[in-house]
């Protein structure tokens, strides 16, 4: 008998998306689905996120409540589009103290406000362990939705920010290193709304997505929608510098900003020459943009390091499969 | 220590909805929440099901996906919308067989594709134990809106289809009676999502919404939000013939019929004298449609049974609480 286990997450969504007849403009596969209303697409994802599977320990109700919201509306930011409201679904045991179910409702609450958006309404139920489904709506122009597909051979790779610092702060509170920041990009991760809106607007980008399961995913995901292949100089990568205080072995570093995950960084493609033009989208921001590679249209996912070109490996974060650390 | 347990789930979601921000025209405590878009409003409904706690032994997996798409799109019929699509959460363990994820997507999808929208997306986890989320996003014209307050003393309380029929369905899947017909009604749901359109559009119907979690329930949900009180004569009520099968104590029976949920009707108020128009509704969509009571403003809620009036009690399923049968 076939299980979920042998199959993995990735096919499971690939049979999901044989299975379902959708009428939406862009459907499973990228960060929303997008449905046709008229003058604009709107927008919606949902994720779910269980405490014994998902949520790593030490992460407080507020934490939980707080990325529950920012992850979804990174899936927004990923198209480029703008928030028009989430609902949320709370599964919780009856022995949960009254003030846990409090603290995580204020942490969605105040994620939600910080980026400019609310939550609308929502659903608790009885869950013999804590289970979490956040669901965001948004809303992008046509012309400027951003899509994994798009992107051509010559254009540029970018990222948003730093890798590797939700990675850091995993370690840093799982051996108690007290690494304050990277740990807060971890219990708060901060979606780049207004980076994805500035970057649609600008017409700049040929694809994108965030990479919420890791960088190496991402890049397979990017490679895969578009039917292209993509050269990484890990050179290039914005590490976190708290990669370097949690692990000295640099093929744990490496590992750690390929491959980790949680960032909720953008990664996109422009078109060559474009590069400056990043520029004031960081002057509005305030958020660095790297170029971090090309698309090329190879035979695979290549990985440049010390001049040396090596295959790019798929180990971003997988879900019913074992987590490497 | 409060826990949750203690507080019940109605209070729970006063809690949350006391602490939430809203920016949508109709929040927490509706059945959908309702966003001014512009034109009209974009109604938006999410529910959590876990095997362990919501799901009736005896469910298929066909069932559980079917049941998950069609309780979402009741509360889109509940506020008078249209659906525009569903995004499905899937927490499932590596251990479940491929097929039976596959079924579950076959009984979503059919459900959507048979009340004329899609699923357009959604997430799959690994979870400890079965737990879906769907999210539904539907329309509605401004003026349309169907909602939880708005009835005035004298209007007629209404109720579509039969009731107790998917309770009769739950005790014969129990004691495996094989009375196939309410057994379908709990495993296979119909949202009244014409009916619910038909009347939105009609402008007969003073206030709203489904009745999933009990007619009791329901009743106290709308004497809420109104600030009025309901009067329910209890020979009026269209008790499904199934009931009697599977319960001779008339007490039993009562209880089932007022208190089991799970039948998906819509109970709304409609001004006095418009019950003859509810007939042309009737007739395009094949629901009967049975008043059942008034609106009143009394002290309390009054159940007429056999010319004896007595209170009506809120008894209808409550998350956090233990299920009377």
């Amino acid at each position: 008998m076939k299980t979920l286990g042998t199959l993995g997450e990735r096919e499971a969504i690939r049979l999901i998306d044989r299975i379902v007849q959708s009428d939406a403009e862009v459907g499973i596969g990228d960060d929303c689905a997008a449905i046709d209303i008229g003058d604009r697409y709107l927008l919606v994802t949902t994720d779910m996120m269980a405490a014994k599977t998902h949520i790593p320990k030490g992460m407080k109700p507020y934490d939980i409540g707080w990325s529950l919201v920012a992850v979804n509306l990174s899936d927004i930011a990923a198209m480029g589009g703008s928030p028009i409201g989430l609902v949320t679904a709370i599964g919780i045991t009856r022995g949960h103290p009254v003030d846990y179910l409090e603290s995580i409702v204020d942490g969605m609450n105040e994620c939600a406000q910080r980026f400019g958006t609310s939550i609308m309404g929502g659903d608790t139920k009885e869950h013999e362990s804590l289970t979490l489904c956040g669901t965001a709506v948004g809303e992008v122009p046509k012309n400027q939705i951003i899509l994994r597909k798009g992107a051509k051979p010559g254009d540029l790779v970018v990222v948003s920010g730093e890798l590797g610092l939700a990675g850091a702060g995993y370690y840093s509170m799982k051996r108690n290193l007290g690494l304050t920041d990277c740990e807060a990009a971890l219990r708060r991760p901060r979606p780049r709304l207004k980076e994805g809106a500035a970057l649609a607007a600008s017409g700049l980008v040929t694809s994108g997505m965030d990479i919420s399961d890791g960088l190496s995913s991402s890049v397979f995901e990017l490679s895969r929608n578009s039917g292209m292949t993509y050269e990484i100089d890990y050179s290039t990568l914005p590490k976190a510098e708290e990669v370097g205080l949690v692990f000295q072995d640099l093929e744990r570093q490496k590992s750690l900003v390929l491959n980790f995950g949680d960032d909720f960084e953008l990664l996109f493609t422009i078109e060559r020459g474009a590069e400056s033009d990043l520029e004031d989208i960081t002057a509005r921001t305030g958020t660095p943009f790297t170029v971090i590679g090309k698309v090329t249209s190879g035979e695979e996912n290549i990985l440049i390091d010390n001049a040396r070109r090596e295959k790019l490996e798929n180990l971003g974060y997988e879900h019913f499969r074992t987590r490497q650390s």
